[in-house]
């Protein structure tokens, strides 16, 4: 089939066949589809749709791209979980050691901050000597000895992945659910997991900006994982506004180094117990919620958790001194206060403008090449819903120079509203597919 | 503005401004747009259209990428006409001459073949000597000399066309009634003519398969030609059979030769008739289109339009002899005749199939870098909704080698269709749109 004839018929909304797909998909890793054909295919998807089977066939190409890893040499249901990703969105570091301390191997491969969203692997390399860079035998060997890696994709998972993002990011073809969905879902389908819990965000600060649309990608999340053999589930999320206070690399680091401590943030704790519950029952450590929930409290409470944070932060050669000395983490001598310039009723901190006000200060990246600085960052101090005093502290902004703290003043400020009425926020977890 | 966000705006159904289309045209151009992008936005464009003034701006846009060039030093209004392409459609080497000897200036930019459609420049090629690769300093002496002028694109006329079509060939966004029109208007206002006919086909041997597509493809047009200053009028003709006998390069100028003679088919002669009596009107030697056919058939009787033809040939390099003898036209010595299988009414003689016949035989082309023989081609001896004997030829084939003819043959086969019932055809010209 020539590319062309593809490229025709899903311009004129038909349905592609696995064999067109899977064309589509080696073309674009070998080099024998150009960069053009390639882009209108994508540009036509977008605007057409593909069917639950299209994205299905998709995903397994992306996967079939690359190697699928063999974990079943290590006892036990290997459960993953992942997030698409919000401001102050924390919660892999929380629950990867709770998680794994319960029982339940977890293989977690993760990816970088980009735009106003952070990634997991910033915040790990935050803390000093965490090499996340590991290869697919340390992985192994670290699942082995502390239940859990955290590490970052390996070029031979999904390269076509790779290839196909960095040609949706310059031609407008990113957001498409079809291509979203088996993006995301190639990576987990090849990192040789038996179940996965997603955290679907919505709002200002999440790549779905509405409730319908974030249902409509967990859902198709779900329909691929499940149809590839991977028992998944999904939660959906508020992000409106940044979870936890901290929002910047090591910043987010020692919050999770509280919640673990059984302190932190009620929001931080909601999500985190949520996903860590789900994902007790999947990997079978659990009978159900309940249990799960009682699980993983009494791991936070035994200390066991944080003591498994500091063994996978030892494995993978970092300092594990960190969870009791946060003068060991990265921090800038600067920082200063935004107060409220009235009383009221805090009505929005703005996740994806405190998000952009922290990428100004350095904690995140506008392009993939840029370096991120593990100190700087944002505590967000009062929460949507409090009623706050003039003068009140609602964010601490920490900064290494004064022009990046000059071009994150306006977001920050622009991401806070006050209003005169009393305001009761949504629960954190908005809905769930499974 | 970046490529992305011009992409992006117009895949979510946006307006792109002037100064958007310019960057994309002269990006394209420049090189400074890749490829990739290009395409993307060009899949965009063919599924979420264009308004009226974005097909303008983009025609404007892809003008400006050469040169515009100036003919007013030439007194007269300067009139061309434009065909949409089809099957045995030599209308161009009959109406050039006329026009041209009633007194109004054609200079005429013409095509190549490509599929089952036959180009202008290949029909006057098979004319001995004939050059079609006049500069635009010879044009203008020819035009002054015997006014006409009958040659290809040059390289500094809608540059940017080139390219973009090129593009669009291998990304399935040829299809698109913006595009399209922008791609034939800007040649055509680059020319530097006052006033344009338009033949838009329809049927399957055009470009356009419905009478629908190919109204909205005329208004498109016309709509774009009077927004630049260019008077501009089409006419929809029928292209579900060939038009006249002959296809095929030397066979169609030799039928061209007769209708100037005051011979030929009669839908050959109805066809070019209508686009002549509209070229005279716009061109100000007619006043009305009574007062045009009459000139036309005149013209025609008094041997001036052939005697004005042998001399535009004579300008451009050819042998002015062809038209009084044939024998010194390209041509092959063998040829097979397609005989009706049965007795009864032919219901179709299907314009697609007689073109790819045609290409199977050596007149066209599948690809832009074939080459043609002049020689070879089909007469289409009887017409739908003649009555015909078992055993009478349809069909002649003009052939060169045997491979080709087997080829050939089962296409042209197919193309005949013979019914019980008489079948009466609808008029050549089935509306206008001015």
């Amino acid at each position: 089939m020539r590319a062309v004839d593809i490229i025709t018929s899903k311009r004129d909304g038909g349905v592609l066949d696995r064999a067109a797909i899977a064309a589509f998909v080696s073309g674009v890793t070998s080099g024998a589809w150009p960069d053009y054909q390639a882009s209108a295919l994508l540009m036509a998807i977008l605007l057409r749709g593909m069917t639950a089977e299209e994205t299905a066939a998709l995903t397994t190409a992306i996967v079939d791209s690359g190697i699928r890893v063999d974990l079943g040499h290590i006892p036990g249901i290997k459960v993953d979980k992942h997030s698409t990703g919000g401001v102050g969105d924390k919660t892999s570091l929380i629950l990867a050691p709770l998680v794994a301390a319960c029982g339940v191997p977890v293989p977690m491969m993760s990816g970088r901050g980009l735009g106003h969203t952070g990634g997991t692997l910033d915040k790990l390399e935050s803390i000093p000597g965490f090499r996340v860079g590991l290869s697919l035998d340390e992985m192994q060997r670290a699942l082995a000895r502390v239940g859990c890696a955290m590490i970052g994709q390996t070029k031979d998972i999904a390269p076509a992945d790779k290839k196909l993002y960095a040609l949706r990011d310059v031609t407008g073809t990113v957001e498409s659910i079809p291509l979203i969905s088996a993006s995301i879902m190639s990576k987990k389908i090849a990192e040789g997991i038996d179940a996965l819990v997603l955290d679907v965000k919505t709002g200002s600060g999440a790549f779905m900006k509405t409730d319908a649309d974030s249902r409509r990608l967990a859902e198709s999340l779900v329909a691929i994982g499940n149809a590839s053999g991977v028992k998944t589930e999904a939660i959906i999320t508020r992000m409106e506004t940044p979870l936890g206070e901290a929002v910047g690399n090591a910043l987010e680091v020692i919050e999770c180094i509280e919640v673990l401590k059984g302190r932190g943030p009620a929001d931080v704790i909601d999500v985190s117990l949520e996903l860590a519950a789900r994902m007790l029952v999947l990997g079978g450590v659990a009978a159900d919620r309940a249990a799960a929930f009682a699980m993983c409290r009494a791991t936070l409470a035994s200390g066991a958790a944080l003591d498994r944070f500091a063994r996978i932060i030892e494995q993978q050669g970092g300092d594990p001194r960190i969870v009791d000395d946060y003068s060991r983490m990265p921090s800038v001598a600067q920082s200063v206060s935004m107060r409220a310039p009235r009383a009221g009723f805090l009505t929005r901190v703005d996740a994806e403008l405190i998000g952009r006000a922290s990428v100004a200060l350095g904690a995140g990246r506008n392009r993939v090449e840029d370096t991120v600085d593990p100190a700087v960052g944002i505590l967000v101090r009062r929460k949507p819903g409090d009623e706050i005093r003039q003068g009140e502290t609602v964010l601490e902004l920490f900064y290494r120079d004064d022009t990046a703290l000059q071009a994150a003043r306006p977001l920050a400020e622009r991401a806070i509203v006050i209003g005169d009425a009393p305001f009761a926020s949504r629960p954190m977890v908005l809905g769930e597919v499974h």
